[in-house]
């Protein structure tokens, strides 16, 4: 929540296509990043000019060089720094003055380092501003365009990678090498390479809305080591996952550093954690991969093939065991097995051998050559009740592997739908994987990854074209008792509303509350339990007890006024023994429901992505098994209700064994007003109701206690 | 549990060492598995004289063939067989004649095919015992032993494995031409290589007792497909791990195809399932894989660095965003980050640059070259509070890959801790990677996999060096008084024994269950719950009933006589209704336990580990989340209570949140004296303890419903 990204978009166009480059700071020492870059610049084939700058330097490699850039003669589109950081103000200001526009600055030195480090980064931050310089950086690796009207290699990397239409945007100068690597090995293509560093001006937000509308990018990966602005970042996914149709994959690292935060409740210590950011990602459509293989498995996958129309799976193999791994993992990324039409097992039946097995996966039988799989591949992937094949093959001694593949290629250009293959090995399949990995036929070492990569392009398909969510508007709120009950903690210089408070405040907002009142003396107390009506509770109202039970603060069960008259003196006197200072404002009196489902919501400020609106389970469920879920407000009907189902507890509420369905409707009508009064009222720093009584299907809830922190 | 294994064992020496080997049924079609064979005896530096056997040819591959086996005029050690099924009986009763005692079948067409497939397999089997030989197959890839005494590589494989002291035995043949393969691309060596096939006389656990004493051998490796005989699999596991301390790992597919055995009861439908596989592999010290890659990926780890001592991993990188990810790794593996001593970090400060982090992750900064490496890889090594190391490497301009592996390398053999390495990249990294290889560092492409195989070394490491746990014997059971109410159930061919008789069995082994009594009017029932005193709760007691609650036939919480005179009536009521025709033995009148902890405890016969022990907690515990822990029979105290410090919701019994510590100790007992019973009286096929309601701690615990299948 630091700032809205900025709009017009910063001047990226230069970045990426610069007619003429300065590197200021180059040099003559060979293998050294100032001297690198710039002969990576002039060998990888640049469509413009690149000048170097260099105090001390005459020429650099062949190329003459400028003392200063206010020295060259032309126009410069874009300055790229490799000067030490303390003259890269100097450097940055000169930059101003010739009227550059555009920069990237691979010094590090500045924020990363902290001290001094800060002031020099506030310091050309303010004379970017000055001159209304856009800048990459400071502290990374560089910027590639494989974009032959380009072909930019402004990056201390080794080599260009070939052109593709997978961008990658990185946090991390350092990843980007070895990433540059793994990629090449595997054939996998480029069409953006950006190392964003400290993102001091230009952020990943605004590269993302670059590649938007960049025609050479059809799939954005991006690695995070933090995400600063959640909320734009979640907007802008949206945008171009639904509008442009490009799938955003994303590594976040940093998962297991959390802890420290001191938690008052647990909305607390859950939310802030690695699993709101795994939900906000999932929220706003992007892809969240655990390793780097994963999130390249994920996005040739994406790049290369058409999208799964569903989950119905067909395996084609020559090796059984193969076979049953691969069953295994497309049923543990619940997807499912397809079942082949009558049609189709015809086919087979003619066609392969009796010893082949023809249901699914279809095994050819180790002895299998390129016409087995050709029937086998065209089989499935002509069967309307299939959307998409793996093939598998393992090199035993009669498989002809290259022939094989190129069957595999012909075959599957004939039809629309994906699939995904693995040869199983290494050197012996190696020529076959070659063939797949050129004609763009996504190949994986594992079954595992192949599915995972089938279940990861149907979440994006279905996220992609659902439809857009209505936001519920609440005319019925009523804003300015909330306001007042804020302002009055407020003025009291009080950050905490007991639970009296803060169910009006959730009244306010049509969330029911139980009948109830607060009881000043033992007569009040027995005449509004007998107003209310038996079986009743009993908890103390106090600013400075927090959590009621552990002082004894609550009775429950209370059916009697007999039992009133004692609980209420037992209630006074235990408050008494475990907080004798705790300023005592009566006693609360409450309808007690004896047969709902308990549930918790919540709210809590998530630092990167504002907002966070819990559910779950009471108790256990929460503490042990952390069977919650999150969303980033606002949350709309669909996600309210898949909030509730997507617990695993679900079942709890839906009417397992026999037992009556709760009211869900009622809960998920709770969730979005929840969303609203989060997002009208952001001095509500967190929020628990704890729990909310669900009872039968029809019969709402209510609020059965509840608090919130400012 | 189909056939104990065999002692003494099969001859296998013959199998791996033979001096003489005949191939029956060879051919000369280059490309086909009856000329290969031959062909890769012959051509692979076979130590010994290798026989072609060929009713049709003169020679195969320039060496003289024999048209049958007895023709040859020599003793044969080995017979190999690669006839059509069809006539494999004819051939083995050939070789009988001949005097063969070892044979390696290789022809597919037997029991995998069903049918008549059956019946060869069986005429094989008869065969096989009337001459005495031993046979691995049918239906398999063949055996290779890289030890230079023999050589051997009697398979199809394309080419013979490299030396190393990895043992592989694979279920599937088709798989090892992958893994073949792939171990080839990585420098990773075999010991002895079996496709075992249909295993119809050899199995995989005679190769198992064969590998615990080959000198050769030092990791065991297995694929499998399915488990026939669990228990003989544990108990060789065992022996082999803690006698030979040789690690097993296992990779066993056909995890989600269980489904289908309809489940009575809770523990029947859990049990049985791959969970119960899962826990007893782990029991028996076997590292259970999920994928070839992660099996080779800890076999590495395991076959050539020392066994880490403790859990405190240090990392070296030279890319802090590689450093975040492996940190996250490690802890996710459950691993800690050690914490350097003050003499560690002083060397460091003195030879490190200003600007490396030198806490743990360190990073030695983009610009490290090998002697940064060596400094800080020696420094984490002499750090007493330090078990291991993880070394990272990304490939930036000032990186010198080839100089650092090797630096890396001599700087580990200086000291007796294991340190694993991820160059990360591929192409440029591969120069680095191939030193590590060769010089047997494990390497992973992500350091994920890194962590896994530490987190895999130490669990072994744990599991050998543990003390044997005692069984615990009860001199206090009454195995009569068992066996009588079995045989009684039996003889009136009843299968299932009701909540009395089930209570009664476990009372007679020393569970304790609570005070009750039947009654079988209400007059009686009225005396009993005054003895017991109230609260008490009274169930229905019918052959025909399994489920109670179902037909509304238990009543909790009877508080007076009153009550207890209307809940009588109401149980007669109500299971008239729902069960009319139910014969009714009685109403059982039981105290009532308000205030414990409801646990259930479970056996089921597992179809491939015989007596499996369930424990969880009841009743949303067990069905939504999968809260249960299995230990395969016998059952020790250490285990026991292993078994239930697992489910992940053990703080409930542990005393979260104020609440008081539960009697965990009389649980633990309770585990034991099931797993005897267990083991006793076979005849049980499932029993549930549902709940075993466990008081505080002191205070023992109560059967409060249980029922027995027979």
């Amino acid at each position: 929540m630091t700032e809205l990204p900025s709009f017009p978009p910063k001047d990226l166009e230069h970045v990426f296509y610069p007619k003429s480059i300065a590197v200021l700071g180059t040099n003559r020492v060979v293998g050294t990043v100032p001297h690198d870059i710039f002969v990576n610049i002039l060998r990888d084939n640049f469509q413009g000019i690149v000048y170097p700058v260099s105090p001390k330097e005459r020429f650099v490699s062949g190329v003459r060089a400028y003392k200063y850039i206010i020295d060259i003669p032309d126009p410069v589109d874009l300055a790229i720094l490799v000067f030490p950081s303390t003259v890269c103000n100097l450097a940055l200001e000169q930059c101003g003055q010739k009227g550059v526009k555009s920069a990237v600055i691979i010094s590090a030195g500045f924020r990363e380092i902290g001290g001094i480090g800060l002031q020099r980064e506030a310091e050309i931050k303010a004379i970017a501003q000055k001159y209304n310089i856009s800048f990459i950086g400071p502290n990374c690796l560089g910027v590639i365009n494989t974009d032959p009207l380009s072909h930019l290699n402004a990056s201390f990397a080794r080599k260009m990678p070939q052109e593709g239409d997978i961008a990658f945007l990185s946090q991390s100068g350092a990843l980007c090498t070895a990433v540059l690597d793994y990629a090449r090995a595997k054939h996998i293509g480029f069409s953006k390479f950006v190392s964003f560093g400290n993102k001091a001006n230009i952020s990943e937000i605004d590269l993302m809305y670059y590649l938007k509308d960049d025609p050479k990018t059809k799939v954005i990966l991006l690695y995070l080591e933090e995400i600063s602005d959640g909320d734009a970042l979640m907007k802008a996914a949206h945008e171009i996952t639904t509008e442009s149709g490009k799938p955003i994959l994303v590594l976040k690292s940093g998962r297991t550093s959390e802890g420290a935060a001191a938690a008052a409740s647990h909305t607390g210590s859950l939310a802030g954690s690695d699993e709101v950011c795994d939900a906000a990602l999932r929220q706003a459509g992007m892809i969240r991969c655990t390793t780097i293989e994963e999130m390249f498995n994920n996005a040739i996958a994406l790049s290369y093939q058409p999208l799964p129309r569903g989950k119905r799976v067909a395996i084609v193999t020559n090796a059984g065991g193969p076979g049953v791994l691969a069953t295994d993992a497309t049923v543990k990324q619940q997807l499912n097995m397809a079942k082949f039409s009558e049609e189709t097992l015809s086919i087979y039946r003619k066609t392969l051998p009796a010893t082949a097995n023809i249901k699914n996966p279809v095994d050819v039988i180790g002895d299998a050559r390129a016409d087995r799989y050709k029937v086998a591949l065209g089989g499935a992937l002509q069967d309307p009740g299939v959307d998409g094949v793996f093939v598998i093959l393992t090199p035993q001694s009669m498989t002809d592997i290259e022939n094989i593949a190129e069957e595999v290629c012909d075959t599957i250009s004939k039809y629309d739908k994906p699939v995904y293959a693995s040869f199983m090995g290494e050197t012996d399949v190696a020529v076959g994987i070659n063939i797949l990995q050129r004609r763009n036929i996504p190949h994986y070492i594992l079954p595992e990854s192949m599915a995972r990569a089938f279940a990861s392009a149907l979440f994006f398909k279905q996220y992609r074209d659902q439809t857009p969510e209505p936001i519920a508007q609440f005319t019925d709120v009523d804003d300015a008792t909330v306001r007042r009950l804020l302002d009055d903690a407020r003025i009291a210089g009080r950050t905490y509303l007991p639970e009296t408070e803060s169910t009006k405040i959730l009244a306010s907002y049509g969330i029911p509350v139980l009948p109830s009142g607060l009881a000043m003396s033992k007569q009040e107390a027995l005449a509004l339990a007998a107003r209310i009506g038996y079986p009743v509770v009993m908890k103390v109202v106090s600013d400075e007890i927090v959590h009621k039970f552990d002082v004894q603060g609550v009775m429950l069960g209370i059916r009697s006024d007999n039992e009133a008259g004692e609980a209420y003196d037992a209630i006074r006197r235990n408050v008494k023994v475990a907080k004798p200072d705790a300023a005592i404002k009566g006693i609360l009196i409450e309808k007690m429901v004896e047969h709902g489902e308990e549930v918790i919501l919540g709210v809590k400020r998530d630092s990167s992505f504002g907002p966070v609106i819990m559910f779950g389970l009471g108790g256990i469920f929460v503490e042990v098994f952390k069977d919650v879920s999150f969303r980033v407000a606002p949350v709309g009907p669909r996600s309210a209700s898949e909030m509730i189902k997507e617990i695993r507890a679900y079942s709890m509420l839906a009417g397992a064994r026999g037992k009556k369905a709760r009211d869900i409707r009622s809960v998920e009508e709770c969730i979005q007003r929840l969303s609203v009064l989060a997002l009208t009222h952001p001095e509500i720093k967190e929020l628990d109701i704890n729990p909310l009584i669900v009872n039968d299907e029809g019969s709402g809830c209510f609020i059965a206690d509840a608090r919130i922190m400012l």
